[in-house]
């Protein structure tokens, strides 16, 4: 008998990230389980008074249907800010706003991806890219990142394999907080270019940086290949749900298709009032308040991790974002991890959902942007009896 | 050599109403083209007072990420509506929110269809859903609708290809503006609990009549294989791009799934002060002002139609919605018109997108509800000349 629901979402994983929130309800809970910005810090007054400036001088224009490209205004102040920041030279008519950059995964894998078209994607990788490109069922080549970036011998091994696109977050990765370095950079985009593989280059962190200069995008050394995303998710508001995604030439007309066969065009109401405060308030004041509270949470967890945890558990050192990653010796289970840090009312992400291939792992994923430095040193030290407490019972 | 893009984008028909808005920048030009609900009617000072009271009340919770079912008291809401306006039951947890009823049709076509899987819909019908569709490459099973609703001898035939969904606009349809009498969704009803075909019911426009009593929706008749969708784009606001699924408990699971893949959740803001807006003022006198205007509209349409069209051009005569539906004695072209119609400086929307299969036509769709009177007198007499100049040219 024909099968009720479509082959490509039979094996989507549901997001583990979903169950974990049910049990974080608890009070009494310390959650580094979260990918969510820290909510003290939105800009609530200017957003306020923005709203009615909207209300006042585009009265029905912002609650009216719009066009599928997004506001002209706000396409132009992203094109504008690649120019100031980064000197990227992109023009709005190549940048289509999206729900987050969450749907321009979608609209890029449903543009691109056939059934079983190979994929290169990082090891461990963004769960939310795995399941958006899951659902076009292509075969993942994944790639481990380290500390330095993406492991360009196994890179070079997977682009053999002809990928369509490659996926990437090259600053204050999701999950492991690394960055790639200019030297890795280089190096993938010489790969790249001798292929025929777009490089998406997803960055909601890279204004998160609280340490260290920024590095160039790979839109500089490989422009005809990469595809930007963006966010103002984590640098203005996620409730906004506005992104955006910048492509090459050729691609723009099918994700524009794509787009609005998808849901005719983004929320038309929060790009206008987005645009006001962009427009009206100094964003950098706002993003390096939020960076130096991200930082100094950050620090904090290091310090009492060092202080904390056993040598043989190693964690990364982001210089930006929202996370840190862990590693357990090979032979403890973080899933098991999870149960002993639940007793002790402590919440993380073990590693099994970042992995395409599913391995029983020993990694997990910190977040510090939600908790203050004494919560953090608090639940850093739950943390570590948890772990001490699996060494223990022999495991 | 391998394509660029995914066989699924090759063939997706480009918006012809995207086109067309290009030439109604022009401001001489009368527009019976559009979709859009008439912005008079917004309800702006309410909406504004629900906003400036969702910052008071809601905070952060606002602007915050949100679960990817939507907002509780959103779902409640439809909920409580079904019940008291139509005598359904159905819970909350079937609802699903959505970036208006464009991106349900999008998320329930990934969970159900496979490359060649058979649809049925309606001809003509709603070219957003064709587009929507036509990502997934099924393959379409076309059924006419005539003043009654669907061909039922015609869908019979279809039903025997054993299709997966079928996709139905009862109450004035878009394109034709027609509504499926009882006796022919009873006859319908019959047809598809005999197959395991799920019955899409999209009904933006219900809460639009203006003439005659509701007609029953097929969930009385067939609740186990009905998919409800819905939208606050032509009741409240387009622009806040906020509707809804509503589907057998079977599905929800994998309907939530493909959301969270595509964009994590609907925009969060807009869905308070929705919210806020339904609760605190009562819509039905809103929804009675607008069925009133668009009541008189379509009325001073009609009424011009048969004063100025030659008598071998049909017309339907809707009890509601935005849209009625012309057809030119069949060896008139529609697109011919069209052109003959824009040098007289008024523009329509001829038929073809509204066909799956592509064939010349002689049908044409008329909005109403966005002109007043006055307009729609002179609008009609400018496209009479038209089809008459079109006449004495021999055609």
């Amino acid at each position: 008998m024909r099968g009720l629901f479509a082959d490509r979402i039979q094996d989507v994983p549901r997001s583990f990230i979903r169950e974990i929130l049910k049990v974080t309800t608890d009070k009494s809970m310390i959650s580094f389980a979260g990918g969510l910005p820290n909510r003290q810090y939105f800009p609530l007054d200017q957003l306020r008074e923005s709203t009615n400036r909207v209300f006042d001088r585009h009265s029905t224009d912002c609650l009216q249907y719009s066009n599928s490209e997004g506001l002209l205004e706000l396409r132009e102040y992203i094109s504008k800010r690649y120019r100031s920041e980064q000197g990227l030279e992109i023009p709005a008519e190549r940048i289509l706003i999206t729900n987050g950059s969450q749907q321009a995964l979608d609209l890029i894998a449903k543009v691109t991806i056939n059934d079983g078209d190979p994929v290169v994607i990082e090891e461990p990788g963004y769960l939310g890219a795995i399941q958006a490109l899951s659902l076009y069922r292509p075969r993942f080549l994944p790639v481990k990142v380290n500390d330095e970036g993406m492991d360009t011998r196994s890179l070079n091994k997977a682009i053999k394999h002809n990928p369509k696109i490659m996926y990437t977050v090259p600053n204050f990765q999701n999950p492991s907080g690394i960055s790639y370095s200019y030297e890795n950079r280089s190096r993938i985009a010489d790969i790249i270019t001798r292929s025929d593989c777009f490089l998406v280059e997803d960055d909601p962190y890279g204004a998160l940086r609280f340490q260290g200069d920024p590095i160039k995008s790979f839109y500089h050394l490989a422009p005809a290949q990469t595809i930007l995303l963006g966010s103002f998710s984590k640098t203005v508001v996620p409730g906004f749900r506005i992104g955006w995604v910048a492509a090459p030439e050729k691609l723009c007309d099918k994700l524009l298709i794509a787009k609005q066969a998808a849901d005719l065009h983004t929320c038309n109401f929060t790009q206008y009032v987005l645009v006001d405060f962009l427009t009206n308030y100094p964003i950098d004041t706002h993003l390096q308040t939020i960076r130096t509270v991200y930082g100094a949470q950050c620090r904090a967890m290091i310090e009492a991790i060092e202080r904390d945890f056993p040598d043989y558990v190693s964690c990364t050192r982001p210089r930006g974002g929202m996370f840190l990653w862990g590693r357990l010796p090979e032979k403890m289970s973080s899933l098991e991890l999870f149960d002993r840090a639940v007793a002790r009312k402590v919440v993380f992400v073990p590693g099994e959902p970042f992995y395409t291939r599913k391995t029983r792992s020993s990694t997990f994923r910190l977040n510090f942007s939600c908790t203050d430095e004494q919560v953090i040193d608090e639940g850093i030290s739950r943390l570590a009896e948890a772990i001490v407490s699996m060494e223990s019972a022999g495991r």
